[in-house]
């Protein structure tokens, strides 16, 4: 697996993954009906920011992007969504998204990395972040609406770099 | 004072607030260089969005927005964002903008109000929002750029209704 720069041939692989997160309501705040182009403005970043894939030979397993979480006097610190296609999860996907969205944004010269909303109930990511290096900052209850658990936190996670 | 709708033509007296306020970079994570088309577009609600003013008969006090905080399985939160003209603060708009907002959020529907980004040494909104029952879920260290204090923290504030 390589992660690498995402380039508009990936889209016929990437929207089905962001495709089939969003449809789930499960780990993400995100529109379920949100269109490919949409997705593809909300997905495919500009500089500075960076959308990549995780790819083995020509199949995508994962896509990220990153960026500057906040603009202007919050213009120091970074941000970053992964999503992992579902047969290829629990392979260690995301682990390798999230360190290199690290070792960007540290190379980039941010401060640091928030996750503005991680749902509480994805317990395999907010372990992976916590593994990472981030800590939940704090949690505002019930601010997801999950399709079986009901509404369940959206963590706010951050890392000092 | 009244709060009312903000109309097309309050815009020669509410955009001069918002470029004191964002060019001050003291209290919001916004682009200092934002240029007018850009603050209307951000400032300037869309339904199911809402942007007010608070008027003393022509002049305009303040503004606030507020609508949706999150798409999808976040979208029964609610959140709003305030700005009181320099020479109109400690008067008690603030408080009135903000009291109008949780009506309009609970009349909507809202479960309740998150504030994302409540810079923590801006003590008269950190106060005022306390006072009208937000509680600081969280805090990111160091999340604001601060041009006298240097980084300082970012509060995440909710309110459950």
């Amino acid at each position: 697996m390589v992660i690498r720069e995402f380039v508009e041939q990936d889209w016929s692989q990437v929207w089905p993954i962001i495709q089939d997160v969003i449809r789930a309501q499960e780990t993400f705040p995100y529109d379920p009906a949100m269109t490919p182009d949409a997705a593809y403005g909300m997905w495919a970043e500009a500089p500075p920011g960076r959308t990549v894939v995780a790819a083995d030979g020509e199949r995508v397993l994962g896509t990220a992007k990153m960026g500057t979480n906040r603009p202007g006097p919050g213009a120091h610190v970074s941000t970053a969504s992964f999503m992992v296609a579902a047969d290829a999860r629990g392979q260690g996907v995301g682990t390798a998204l999230c360190r290199d969205a690290l070792t960007w944004a540290r190379h980039q010269g941010y401060a640091g990395m928030q996750f503005n909303a991680v749902v509480e109930s994805n317990r395999s990511a907010v372990d992976l972040y916590r593994r990472e290096g981030f800590e939940v900052v704090g949690t505002v209850p019930g601010a997801f609406r999950h399709p079986t658990l009901g509404r369940v936190g959206l963590h706010v996670m951050y890392q000092e770099f």
